[in-house]
């Protein structure tokens, strides 16, 4: 084998990022590898469209089956995006006997089990490190470093858009429209944000996590998914105070009874590591039986850091291929040997909670609330009430300690009964792995 | 292929937790590899010790040349630590084509030469994941995360030790002494720190580091190395001031004309993520030309991480056996394609300094400090002036601009000659990756 043969399925910033990298780093790479690795042929929408990085001698074509068909490639790379063709072409590459490095979450989230499965009926290598979290290395932790070991648990700052809002709110005080437009204007989300700020983008994330370090299938559907449009700059204030900083979590866990698989807005400590993560970089905190807490952060998403861990893939995958090795199972053990483990539902869950309430400033509130909540054995760990600018009514902030989450929402109905308040209750959970 | 074999040098804290693991999680590893993990021998030094994880059906021997000579044994796990005979005997074992997995830093770093050679002649493979920070996956990140990427600086805090008495320090208030103490009770330090608290043990895992990402040799005589014992809680308090925490960082840079490799005290600003890592943790980032900076913690040693990052080599190699590939060079590339790179000496290192003077308290005395550091070209960034509970000496504590050490030896040096104070001058060095 001479060289490895990439064929790109797309050629947009991340794939033109691909392009740059060889060019600069080629001679580093093909030191590492044994051989050199160029792209042979690349697939794009608009063949007239013009482009930076187009390499020299390379096929450029709008049929991407003659990327995927192309006895030439050894190694598919799918920086295209989305559900339809990618699917098919990625399950035709494969039984092809061409090994497919991918970026798209997306896919692998919601059909990753056709890829699997047609991945390991060819042999062939999958890699995805660059589909989580851009160039850190979690899927290469989870598959190799941690071998040995048993993850308890997950959580992860896997979403930079949504980072980047929640840091500008807590450093500049500014609310969430203000935040959002800003990192529109700077290019951290887009003009339809909602895949980022919704937690869609970090829910498809977690479950390939989740699915990775678990040795288990998770149907995406069961996935529970709350974004950040609601917090105020208050919240972030009062986070403070209590402690805490807000971020949007994806949460996975192993429990006795099932696995928790979640994104949510969460406070987690100021001493934890990634409570200082800002900014659009991302941060994944891995709970691990015989490795305590491990932290990874790095930038989540771009050009170069997105390319890096595709060519980090594309490297593993060569070596193998150079030095004629074989190929294992792409989620660690094989399907037959795979874990059927249930999602556990979320008024299962258990958590503590940060919980504010606008109220009337009059006696006997308070009673009312804590009554409420101690009614269904939720107990109160810490409170501030403060005043608000209209003399009327004040917020009451407390945060409890753990409660399930079916009690702590009849115990938020019942307090709806009382007619306290126009406003619904503020609920932001609290999480903390316990790194030192 | 019906099962990989482990031969262990060494049946300490280390070689029982590997035994302990794969009692645990040889069902999760061997689904992984593809076949079963066993231990087929150990060597010990005294055989009537009695202990708790010796696995049964296993030949226990105080000659490890019974092991590195055993033909059933397919990977030599080197957990014996020292020089002799730990050399002599994974040269051996390589000689007999087996694999080798190694947690002997300071073997790497002063032998790594004879031993890179001996595996890369052997065709054998070499893993030392647990060689530098425990469980943290450092090694593999630079062999294959960043295959395709630049590394441009390294920043650790690499010995745990030492972390946990800055943190200790910088919490509790306590001095040097007391922190030390009560490391030594928790069993966090040695009876005899000298390795830990003098920075040798972290220049080792540097060197290392350096020789990785750099590809290169490195010189371990030409590692600058600073400990930490003269280090004050005053001090700590004032970087406190200033916006920093002090950590012993272990430091590489690739520069033009060279690479800087050295240990030091070093303040890192409280918004970096390195700077909240307590306890005996560690913390490594990598500052990448095409991954911006990457951040990882967790625990740096104990059985259970080293154990895990020992089998999380053993992984590897043994699914490249079990798939029939080869084996590539264990330092990225060949010997006769890394690059010659002279280590930079540190009078041309450049950085900005904290410097703390205890001098008089009368006029004039500031102007003579910042005459001597003006003469040298070293502009002052910040400076605090705090009076001593004896009224007649003042602290005078100072942040400088980037400047030259040579520069700054000089200054210090026509201090000196001021005869403004027995105490010699305070010196840090203040570093900061540009992580957000």
């Amino acid at each position: 084998m001479n060289s490895i043969k990439l064929g790109l399925l797309g050629f947009g910033v991340v794939g033109q990022g691909i392009a740059r990298l060889i060019r600069e780093n080629g001679d580093t790479l093909a030191a590492r590898i044994g051989v050199p690795v160029e792209i042979c042929a690349i697939a794009v929408r608009d063949l007239d469209k013009k482009r930076d990085e187009a390499p020299e001698g390379v096929i450029f074509t709008d049929d991407p089956y003659e990327v995927v068909d192309n006895p030439d490639v050894d190694i598919v790379v799918e920086v295209m995006g989305g559900d339809d063709p990618a699917l098919a072409l990625i399950v035709k590459a494969a039984a092809n006997r061409k090994h497919i490095v991918t970026a798209n979450k997306h896919l692998l989230a919601i059909q990753g089990e056709t890829i699997y499965r047609a991945v390991e009926e060819a042999g062939v290598a999958l890699g995805f490190e660059a589909a989580v979290a851009g160039a850190i290395p979690i899927v290469r932790t989870l598959k190799k470093a941690f071998a040995a070991n048993r993850v308890r648990s997950i959580y992860g700052i896997v979403n930079g858009t949504c980072n980047y809002i929640l840091s500008s709110m807590a450093d500049d005080g500014t609310s969430y429209e203000e935040a959002l437009s800003a990192a529109q204007e700077l290019g951290f989300a887009e003009a339809d944000p909602k895949f980022d700020v919704e937690g869609i983008d970090s829910a498809h994330k977690i479950a390939i996590l989740a699915s990775l370090a678990f040795e288990t299938s998770i149907d995406f559907a069961g996935v529970y998914t709350e974004g950040i449009s609601q917090l105020t700059p208050a919240d972030i204030e009062l986070a403070k105070e209590f402690g805490y900083a807000i971020k949007l979590l994806a949460v996975a866990k192993r429990k006795d009874n099932g696995i928790e698989v979640r994104v949510n807005p969460a406070m987690v400590p100021l001493t934890d590591p990634i409570a200082s993560v800002k900014g659009a970089y991302n941060a994944i905190e891995l709970d691990c039986a015989e490795a305590e807490i491990n932290t990874l952060v790095g930038p989540g998403a771009g050009s170069g850091p997105t390319a890096s861990a595709i060519l980090g893939d594309v490297a593993d995958i060569a070596q193998r291929a150079v030095y004629g090795g074989g190929f294992k199972p792409p989620m660690n053990v094989k399907f037959d040997k795979r874990e059927s483990i249930p999602l556990i539902p979320m008024d299962e869950l258990v958590s503590r909670y940060y919980l504010r309430f606008t109220v009337p400033d009059r006696p006997g509130v308070l009673a009312q609330l804590s009554g409420a909540l101690g009614e269904r054995n939720i107990s109160i760990a810490s409170m501030i009430q403060k005043g608000h600018e209209q003399l009327s009514a004040v917020s009451v902030v407390l945060t409890t300690h753990a409660a399930k989450e079916a009690d702590l929402k009849a115990a938020l109905a019942k307090i709806e009964t009382l007619g306290l308040s126009d406003e619904p209750a503020m609920v932001i959970r609290i999480e903390s792995a316990t790194a030192p």
